[in-house]
Parts: structure tokens; C-alpha cells; sequence
């Protein structure tokens, strides 16, 4: 597992107020918003924080008190994966999501620490890595 | 509040767990470890994940189910820490330890978004922000 960091997800109930917060109260500015789902924020230099309301069906795991959250750890080729959710579990992680492939066209699995912190490990065709393991999403072409 | 996120710190209750866990398990490099406090790991390219036993005495929040974390937001000048959690408030967060001046010389403060994600706002004169707003610490001087 390289040290790398690709996305913070911070797991919404109420999208619309969490958009109220971080863009009209907070000022920061979103790259890409999908629909009540999400919205992407560009950390820089290369780190993407997105507002999810979905993440605890995502990573399959019982809604939870307050601050859910998951880390991202995006990887260059799709087979590893699973190549580092094995190695999670062998370390002592709990698999919450074995590797799958998902409607985004991509793979994703989660696993959560020994102390329940959640990682999705993410292979994302259309968040490609930079040579020094930075990701930048932009917005889609309409 | 510029684009920024400098580090994510992961509350742990068991350090030894979670460093057997992250570095022998998982491989990753810490960069710095104070004692049974804290381990620091760069994220490429300029971002930190801290390991860390005290988050919840430093945000001054009650521990809580699994999976505490807080996002830091550094920023350039002193003055920026109660600036941005006077921002936060007015916009609806519950600030849980106001601006501080803090034993290693720097000054922070946390608040917790409407859903209850921590995020600590901090000036820290030892890691300072390059122009990229990225944060990249080094090993101390012994």
C-alpha cells in the first residue's frame, strides 16, 4: 500500500444542509455535484473531499452515529484492489464490501481498521493519478 | 476557508493496534512518532495522517462509538484559527474546544459540522503551507 490519500467522504444524511454549510456558510467551492448524492471538492494539491449520502449503504455497513466518514485510497491498476483488501484483512481488518465492480464503471471495496475507521480501495478509470500520487477530478463534459 | 484539507487524524484508544496494524500490516512509513501519543505518516503529496490516542481529550468531545477522526485545516496566520471558527459557528457547527494556544506552540481549535464531523482549524509554526497549499513535516532535529 503506497502512502497515499486520494478522497475524504464524509457521510450526509441531509445533503442539502451539509451544501449549506461547506459552500454557502464555509465558502469552499465544489468541482462536481451529482444530483442529491454527492458533491466533490478539490482539496489541493490533489486530495478530493466529497459530501455522500450515501456511504453507509455504500460501504455496507449499519448507518452509525454522527461523523461517518471513509478515507479513499485510490490504486493505478484495478486488480490491486483486491490485491489490498486481502492484505487488510490478513492484517487484522474487518472487509466490510469485498471487491466490486460498480456502476461508475470502476472497482471498489472497503475494509474498516481494528479500531472501525473506514477505507474504500478504489480503482477509478476516470480519476487518473498523477506521477506523484496526487488525483484532481474535473467536471464532467456535459 | 481556502480548498484545504493538511491532515486526517484517526482517534485510536490502542496505538500499538493501530501502528502494528498500519505499519506492519499494511506497510505504510511514519515519518514521526511521539512516544505512546502519536505517529505521523506524509500522504503524498503534501498531506499528513496522523495516528493519534488523544483526539478525543484534544477536541474536548466525549469518546464516542468507533471510528473517531477529525480533518485539520491548517492555516497560514495565527489569527486565521478563531477567524474561521467564528466562520464555522455563524455557519451552524458547534465549536467544541474554542482557539487555544497549544503546548507545542502553536494555537488550534475544533468544531464539529451539523452531522458531527470533527475538524480541527490550526497554526502550527513548525509545518508551514507551501504555496500549493500543501503541508509536508519532516522528522524533527535530534
Amino acid at each position: 500500500m503506497e502512502n497515499r490519500i486520494t478522497a475524504i467522504s464524509l457521510g450526509v444524511t441531509d445533503i442539502a444542509a451539509a451544501r449549506r454549510f461547506y459552500i454557502d456558510g464555509m465558502g469552499l467551492t465544489p468541482v462536481q455535484e451529482v444530483g442529491d448524492e454527492v458533491s466533490f471538492f478539490n482539496l489541493a494539491p490533489g486530495l478530493v473531499l466529497a459530501l455522500f449520502n450515501g456511504l453507509a449503504e455504500d460501504a455496507r455497513i449499519e448507518q452509525r452515529g454522527p461523523g461517518l466518514f471513509s478515507i479513499a485510497h485510490n490504486v493505478r491498476e484495478k486488480d490491486q484492489v483486491d490485491q489490498i483488501l486481502a492484505r487488510a484483512k490478513a492484517a487484522g481488518a474487518t472487509i466490510t464490501k469485498p471487491g466490486t465492480d460498480t456502476d461508475w464503471g470502476g472497482r471498489s471495496g472497503y475494509f474498516a481498521d481494528p479500531e472501525g475507521h473506514l477505507w474504500e480501495i478504489a480503482w477509478n478509470p476516470d480519476w487518473p493519478i498523477a506521477e506523484d500520487g496526487s488525483v484532481r477530478i474535473v467536471p464532467p463534459k456535459t
